[in-house]
């Protein structure tokens, strides 16, 4: 007989929920089908060779110390490459001792809700949110309070709303999150204004912003907005980085970015977490920056993903029915798409497999559960002519739900 | 005027402590000072040559896959060569489906304090234990209970007890923490009979085992004891292993192998806390394994450290005064000395640092802070050499204080 193992699990894992994207992604394997569903980069444009270069280097040069134990903060070299890059692209004035290495912005997220939440605490997040970071607060047992986004993300008056409703119910808000450049899913980027206006509710309520950057390097078109991090004048703006999407998602290294007293946290979290980060592959990427590769990989990047990015809105242009709409994302990997009302895009999931072409259901990203009727497309890791193909597939899948 | 930042920590991470050996290593950072603090491989053994060749060989042949994202789970080829290892090895029926890769063996043991722990759980755990794992439980919440080590490790007839107590006074008690083999920091090894008596208390109240092996493998003498997982005939066995003291750990890689009901749950804990481990490491080693290097390396690896044991049991015979005395450990990292009672080995450290020699207080490793006379020293990380002249000057620091 099996006995019971229910009475063991902590409240934690009872609430974490395998991704749902993860379980829809399987059935995506297939060769034949044009997957716009994960947030892949495009394999193609890995530096494999310079990476091996930069590889070979650190380990004649420094072997030893690349394969032992590092510090938690991270490697100081790599550190100081960002710090750099930062402060001159930036104006960020920031210092190493502002900067911790993760695993990736997984472990940021993740290390963010572990500092922060107590079961039945606030955060608030758009109306869709990344899902990674929708994950990870939910599995500290925190409440989500959705925020609808506009043209410029998310709303600043609902949001002030929403947390001054939470505080005088005596809840306890803690952060807010948001993906202010070419957001995850929606594609949108916030504009300076509004940037302003959302740090002042933060300063209000003295609640920190989480702000989640993974894409902020590849910029398409239009002027950069400034970071939350560059605005902020009190150290209430935590930032997320990562080098999953302009540089090698297989080396699980992000960083985490912020005043004296929220780092510190950070470290001690990460001690708890996994230790240090590997030095092998942080050492690889102080390389990397050191022989200059960084910007001349990027710049292919961006090109690269501009290209597909316009493939795509063309085909959605060129095939899809009335009714449906979809953002114009001025970088990043996503745009968002909008069917009527009645469609049910995990209905429409199944039928868009059975043409071989996948995507993301909306309604994942909706820690409210809407968006029934919204997918996520992904438009960076397929080809160009998968792009042009793949749209006009879906587009035949959403005419037969019309 | 600074605010308070007080209302928005989590209780968790007010329960973290930074780790004191971490703070204690940082004066030991001196180029002139013989540490046995750390609990670190001596990396003029790592094979920097043939991972050079792996990597590059992996580069090479599996770029772009290299450089992807991987599943959660981990790369299916490491998998293969370690569920074979240990079929052959160690004769556990496993299949890849029992194993799932870590960012190294601290990833597993947060993991297990996030799958099974709400604050106020038991843990079971020895007197003296790894902090590592301590700290990672108790930022959970749990209540640790310490278990009096013998010379076959922790005592089965108290476990019992404390199990029972636990129990009868409607506490939840969660699973058992054990380093069966080389224990650290104690270096005692459980033989076969005792791992049997604690299986069967696990199978009496239906809670699992933690069987923590980082150094199972580094054996200088005497017969491999089966190991729990070996023996568990019930699927209550959670095992975690590391590649940390074995061949390199600034790979960060490690792995936990049970029951599928356990590994499910890691896998969706490993979602949350950083996607997957890097795909280019994993796959450098699995590279390794195919090349038949592991063997070689982990020979020389024991014969090396075997003769810096030697030397340490040495010096230790000749040098330390009458009172003192330690464990003569089988195989791993460490031994572990115990001074007169009136000894506190927290004041003896700042003497010993002045004369160029650093340990671990004993103290860290009790979860009931008791064991103030006693310490952990690392033979792995010094020189021959140093191993010799660093107990000697420890010997000097101790009859100054008896």
């Amino acid at each position: 007989m099996e006995s019971s193992f229910e009475h063991l699990w902590s409240d934690s894992i009872k609430k974490m929920k395998k991704s749902v994207i993860r379980e829809l992604l399987k059935l995506t394997q297939k060769d034949e089908i044009i997957s716009f569903a994960g947030g892949l980069p495009d394999p193609k444009l890995f530096p494999i060779e310079e990476i091996k270069e930069c590889t070979i280097g650190v380990l004649d040069k420094y072997g030893p110390k690349a394969l032992q134990y590092g510090t938690t903060e991270g490697d100081m070299r790599l550190r100081g490459h960002l710090v750099n890059r930062y402060r001159k692209l930036e104006g960020l004035d920031i210092s190493e001792d502002n900067l911790i290495i993760t695993t990736a912005s997984q472990q940021g997220l993740d290390l963010t809700g572990r500092i922060f939440l107590n079961p039945g605490d606030v955060v608030f997040c758009g109306l869709p949110s990344y899902l990674g970071g929708i994950n990870a607060f939910a599995s500290y047992g925190a409440e989500l309070v959705g925020i609808d986004l506009d043209s410029n993300g998310m709303s600043s008056i609902i949001l002030r709303n929403e947390v001054a409703k939470a505080v005088s119910n005596g809840k306890r808000a803690k952060f807010i999150y948001i993906v202010p450049d070419f957001q995850n899913p929606a594609g949108i980027t916030m504009d300076e204004k509004r940037r302003r206006e959302i740090l002042d509710i933060a300063y209000e309520f003295n609640i920190p912003i989480i702000e989640d950057t993974p894409y902020r390097e590849v910029r398409f078109n239009g002027e950069p907005q400034p970071m939350f991090q560059k605005l902020d004048t009190r150290g209430m703006v935590i930032t997320l980085g990562t080098f999953s999407k302009v540089l090698a998602p297989g080396f699980r290294i992000g960083w985490v970015i912020g005043h004296e007293r929220w780092i510190e946290k950070y470290v001690t979290g990460k001690q708890i977490a996994d230790l240090c980060s590997s030095s092998l592959i942080q050492m690889t990427i102080a390389e990397y920056f050191e022989r200059d590769l960084y910007d001349k990989n990027l710049k292919l990047i961006i090109e690269k993903y501009r290209e597909k990015r316009d493939a795509m809105l063309a085909s959605l242009e060129k095939y899809m029915p009335e009714g449906v709409s979809w953002t114009s994302p001025d970088g990043g990997l996503f745009l968002f798409l909008y069917m009527p009302e009645n469609i049910d895009s995990e209905k429409l999931f199944l039928n868009a497999i059975e043409k071989n072409v996948a995507f993301v259901v909306g309604n994942a990203f909706y820690c409210n559960n809407a968006g029934r009727n919204t997918m996520r497309l992904n438009f960076s890791f397929a080809t160009l002519d998968e792009n042009v193909e793949g749209i006009k597939r879906l587009s035949e899948s959403i005419k037969e739900f019309l």
